[in-house]
């Protein structure tokens, strides 16, 4: 009786399948793994999922004998919620993606602290010193304190700011004050200079920056959102910097992306809108977290990065 | 007989007095030393000149019983060819103007990697993503591997940057490959997509970027300078930025400072001026250095920071 090869199927968009399938293969065969990589489900068993939330099989209940599905990108919320997902779900941590985003916040957040946008924006030949404080001077806070918060976090720390992070689950990063709960997060943001969002979107963290929060910030701070859009509540912020309250808000993400072109962020003069470049899976080091888990999956041990979905992330 | 008090006099501009005078009789204080500070040159004699090159007095022979020269600031190419210096020299070694230089360098160091500018200077509604590469693949080189060199150095190192450093004398930094001699310059800048400068201003560093050396690098390397408008030969610069062998320049010190505002470099679309900010000296901190200096010289202990004035810094 011939063995039974395990079959993936890539189920992301089609524009991704040249940049994934080559490194994929290569992870497959660097883990020692036998697995037939697929383009598109042709109707024949499926035993993993690599999935996204542009590919075209959402309806997992066509898929018998499924195994897993093992999400490409860091947010799954729009593959949680899917009331056909009944195996397990995994999120992608991939180093690559880790890295990207500590260095995409990194320069947003010494962007704002040193002023670069003044002289950017202002080479009109007027010589006007002005020193920034040092960052040991400049509170920051963080927002989510998961793989890319935690990153992200300790880089601003060692970069000399004092951060203090937030976040729903106990946390503990190096050189970081880690906090909780709703009084954590009054105490973060009462004092941050500099914000960044970077929990994971869900029912409870759904329009975190609203109104009232906004309010407690210091007067004239910046916000930086990697995570997603959702979790501001774009009237209250857009309020908020008409009134100087928020000095600057860098966004990465939004409700609908592509961030419609008449949409007021992008003409918002304390706006910068960067198009969900902050991190992305970079497909070398991600198919290595692919391949390890379908190692894991087809040797019975436990799959990396196992979704809470109850939690829903 | 009265224990007679040492003197030091403050010889930077006048405006510099104010920001100046509390830290250092904090300082002289903290250091249990009992110091006359002066504003001003009134004939009596000084021990001790706490200088910069924009203080009344610049003839040092009409400082009778002059013990030493503290420099303010961490340049001294304009002190040391000073012919009236006959005392030993200290240059400023503040730990807060390292942090403030640190903290400029990986701010635009991290500006071109992640090319925030295509966003600050490109808010047209048009949703481009592109995704910059990592730090680990972006080659950088820092010339110079002084205090403020090799603190800048390090903390791009710690960024992910792959970080190869540049000196006159032997140096050792941690995550750093230091290289030394004119085939370490050439190997430092055929690779380095950022280069970073930080050597001191001397008779042999003097136009030490020019046209053949501008040449060795990647086409479209960027260069940040925040050591001395003397290091780069300017109309070499401009050449190769217009021709796109220098992709942009970041320039904070100039041969005339201000820029003068019908400078190119204010017009040109691949430079950055920014207004000698780069870092400072902060008087609470820099306070503390000179008290210490004026605290050995009494006590008979050598000098911190003395330059060597055949090298010239």
């Amino acid at each position: 009786m011939p063995v039974t090869r395990p079959v993936a199927l890539f189920n992301e968009e089609a524009a991704e399948w040249p940049h994934f399938a080559p490194h994929l293969r290569a992870a497959f065969a660097a883990a020692g793994l036998d697995v037939e990589l697929r383009e598109r489900f042709d109707g024949r068993p499926v035993d993993y999922l690599i999935h996204g939330p542009n590919g075209p099989e959402q309806n997992f209940a066509r898929l018998p004998g499924l195994k897993a599905v093992l999400n490409l990108w860091a947010g799954v919320e729009r593959v949680v919620t899917n009331p056909t997902l009944t195996v397990p779900l995994t999120r992608m941590v991939d180093p690559g993606m880790t890295e990207g985003m500590a260095e995409y916040v990194a320069a947003h957040v010494l962007r704002f602290h040193v002023g670069t946008d003044r002289h950017v924006l202002g080479q009109d030949g007027l010589w006007r010193p002005e020193t920034p404080p040092l960052a040991r001077d400049r509170p920051v806070g963080v927002l989510g304190l998961g793989v890319l918060g935690a990153a992200t976090a300790r880089m601003l720390a060692v970069l000399g700011f004092p951060v203090t992070g937030w976040s729903r689950r106990p946390a503990t990063v190096p050189g970081v004050t880690c906090l909780g709960g709703a009084e954590g997060l009054r105490a973060v943001l009462s004092q941050a200079q500099i914000v960044v969002l970077l929990v994971p979107l869900t029912p409870d963290t759904a329009n975190l920056l609203n109104a009232e929060r906004l309010g407690w910030l210091p007067r004239g701070a910046a916000i930086v959102n990697p995570g997603r859009g959702g979790l501001i509540d774009d009237d209250a912020l857009l309020a908020a910097l008409d009134s100087g309250q928020v000095g600057h808000a860098t966004l990465d993400v939004f409700r609908t992306e592509p961030l419609p072109p008449d949409h007021p962020f992008w003409a918002h003069p304390r706006v910068t809108v960067t198009p969900h470049i902050a991190s992305v899976t970079r497909p070398e080091s991600a198919s290595r977290v692919i391949a390890e888990n379908i190692r894991r999956a087809e040797a019975g041990e436990p799959l990396l990065h196992l979704v809470d979905r109850g939690a829903g992330y």
